[in-house]
């Protein structure tokens, strides 16, 4: 009989969404009622229409595969030069940082490409993620084979966990042992951190020094209001050789559902077979894409290029605007009734601690039972996320604005 | 330093079709005149517009995104339901198939398939793959570690090889040894050839008796023109319990710059653990979407949803019929002129062998520079495909008539 990877039996019940939609749809069934004032600042997925430069776009684009004159198949598979350039010009060489279109390498999302990365590279790397963090990192090394079970607090023997507390202001420094994979994300998912051009240089310090590949998911830099702080690791000298971006259109552009990321790697991104030889890691990415998909749906692809369009841009901001006006809502809101929050600034997440010693899943219980809003238990994204909740403000104004109301009625 | 996946270097030069792009462009820039007459029936990609209601679906669909009461963001990570159910009724409960909606899985093309369905299982099985064929089983196994090195002519150590010849009609026995995991495509890519409902119940008994997992890569189920031939290995009694089938929209809604196909899974289909224990694929597999990706394009879905309607399907069998055309005129130009040809009759590919004794290649480069015709050598799809040559149908009625006849003047 067919072996199957046993590595999937390794992980934890559910991951982390469905099994906020289960107890969701479960309070639903019991209370109709309460369901339909439901709010939900659960799952981080946008609320707004797409920016209409990309509605345009993709109807374009559409229009074009319906007729023979413009009709057009397969793609390159590592996404159209028309969408790459874009990317490689207005986000990169526009702020100084030397990217070639070919580095460029677009995908289906970011989440998509946290599993696909780790198909180049080596079994035997040890990898630190920090805690909490989007469960994706985690899991998908489960599922190849690069942890050991899972402990009772949900971690897994074998990665190296960088703790991101109120102390650190949750963005950790470098450990003091070799790893060789490091997973970071600012500003983060789910603590909303940014990490300084200081913090980011000493990561790639240490990177340098024992020689790491740091994995930077900066999936929510358009959030970043804070000039100082650094929009993509490459801006820190030194990155180009230790790190690789990704990037997604999901929450800037609003493409959750349209689905279209990128990530990007320099030519000069070395790594090492078992017998001490260095590769570029560069072809190998290449043949990944190659070997194994046809890139972006082509409508997908012009419509991402319209968001860097004069106006896809306004309207991208406006998005941002609005999302970020929502978070100052809910952020007071909380603060209001005495609740430890943390940022929110720099990202539409607010990171709120628990209140009374509550657990995670306990307040997400309550605040769903008593004022019939979906949160994310911070315990969901790590042990180290037990005692708070993300809010996330993607939502309406009118729902932000009520959710902030309800809060000031719960004690 | 972190270490990369090494059984990527193991992977032969060029993946097939970049490796013809590549011998294309040098042709046209040394030879630009000839470039002007260039036709290509290298590459299995359509060529005729999209399917009207596909269109219409896709432009309502990014309408929907474009408006506040109808936008959605991300999708249930399998596929949505109004997609997957229409797939299940139509192409299987309406055919006796008993499929229930969620046994379906969407994906970005069935070439993506190839390689994620490997995520789920283990890297003890021994796998057999038919000689020649697509290229992406075999690549999709060395880069996930399942062979040994290349031999020097390109197949790889550690992988049972499945002889498709004209004497055995292009569709293989099931092997007199043990193995685990085995690659039937039907109709096939690149030979064309179709297995009956009693070739593949003879597979079904071997993969019953070493219970041994059936991947079955069903692509160009819509062209098959013979009543008798099965369209999916499910209507063969005992398939569900041992196989997986994958199908795609790429060649019969012209889905190939689009992206949309499906894997369909049994919960009846079991795998085992190193020690013995079985387990149903079924929440494998559903946990890997959920982990790893937020599935297709929602206008794409729709679009894909589309190709079922009466109008869709009328669009569809019109398309077939345009390319089984081009099919009828290719393969008699080819006898015309005394080359040995076969297929072409229930798939859009015509396998063709390489007159006076060339190899694949030298054909490749005889036709590219003497009627300026691009053909795929039989030999990038296996060492058994050495003295063989493809033609795509994929063509406008035009180029298959300009084809053939500057066919009748290759000597």
């Amino acid at each position: 009989m067919a072996y199957l990877n046993e590595n999937y039996l390794k992980l934890q019940a559910g991951y982390l969404f469905p099994e906020i939609a289960r107890r969701v749809r479960g309070f639903c069934e019991k209370n109709p009622e309460a369901a339909k004032k439901l709010i939900r600042c659960g799952i981080g997925d946008v609320t707004e229409p797409l920016p209409r430069a990309a509605v345009e776009a993709m109807w374009r684009a559409v229009d074009e595969l319906g007729r023979r004159e413009t009709f057009r198949g397969y793609g390159p598979e590592q996404g159209y030069e028309f969408l790459r350039s874009t990317i490689a010009q207005h986000d990169y060489r526009d702020r100084k940082i030397d990217i070639v279109d070919d580095e460029i390498f677009l995908s289906d999302g970011s989440k998509c490409d946290c599993g696909y990365i780790l198909d180049i590279l080596g079994d035997q790397n040890k990898v630190a993620i920090t805690d909490p963090v989007y469960p994706v990192y985690v899991d998908t090394n489960v599922m190849a084979g690069h942890t050991g079970p899972a402990r009772k607090d949900g971690s897994y023997e074998g990665i190296v966990y960088l703790p991101c507390t109120a102390e650190n202001n949750f963005v950790p420094e470098p450990p003091t042992e070799h790893v060789d994979l490091v997973y970071l994300c600012f500003p983060n998912n789910p603590t909303g951190a940014v990490a300084t051009g200081e913090q980011l240089a000493r990561w790639i310090e240490y990177a340098h020094e024992h020689e790491a590949l740091l994995l930077f998911d900066a999936a929510y830099e358009a959030y970043i209001s804070q000039s100082e702080i650094p929009h993509s690791i490459f801006e820190i000298p030194g990155a180009l050789e230790c790190a690789i971006e990704l990037r997604s259109f999901s929450k800037n552009g609003g493409f959750t559902g349209v689905r279209c990321g990128f990530s990007v790697m320099s030519k000069s991104l070395l790594a090492r077979t078992e017998n001490g030889r260095r590769f570029p890691l560069h072809p190998l990415w290449h043949r990944r894409w190659s070997t194994k998909a046809n890139s972006v749906s082509y409508p997908v692809q012009r419509g991402a290029e319209a968001l860097y369009s004069p106006e896809g841009r306004k309207q991208v901001r406006a998005l941002i605007d609005h999302y970020m006006g929502n978070a100052k809502i809910l952020r007071d809101a909380c603060a209001k009734i005495g609740l430890k929050v943390y940022e929110g600034v720099n990202a539409p997440y607010i990171w709120v601690q628990a209140s009374d010693g509550l657990t995670s899943w306990q307040m997400f219980d309550r605040m769903l039972r008593e004022i019939n809003v979906v949160i994310t238990p911070g315990s969901g994204f790590g042990a180290r996320g037990e005692g708070y909740f993300r809010i996330s403000a993607f939502n309406s104004r009118a729902n932000a604005e009520e959710v902030a109301r309800r809060l000031q009625t719960f004690a």
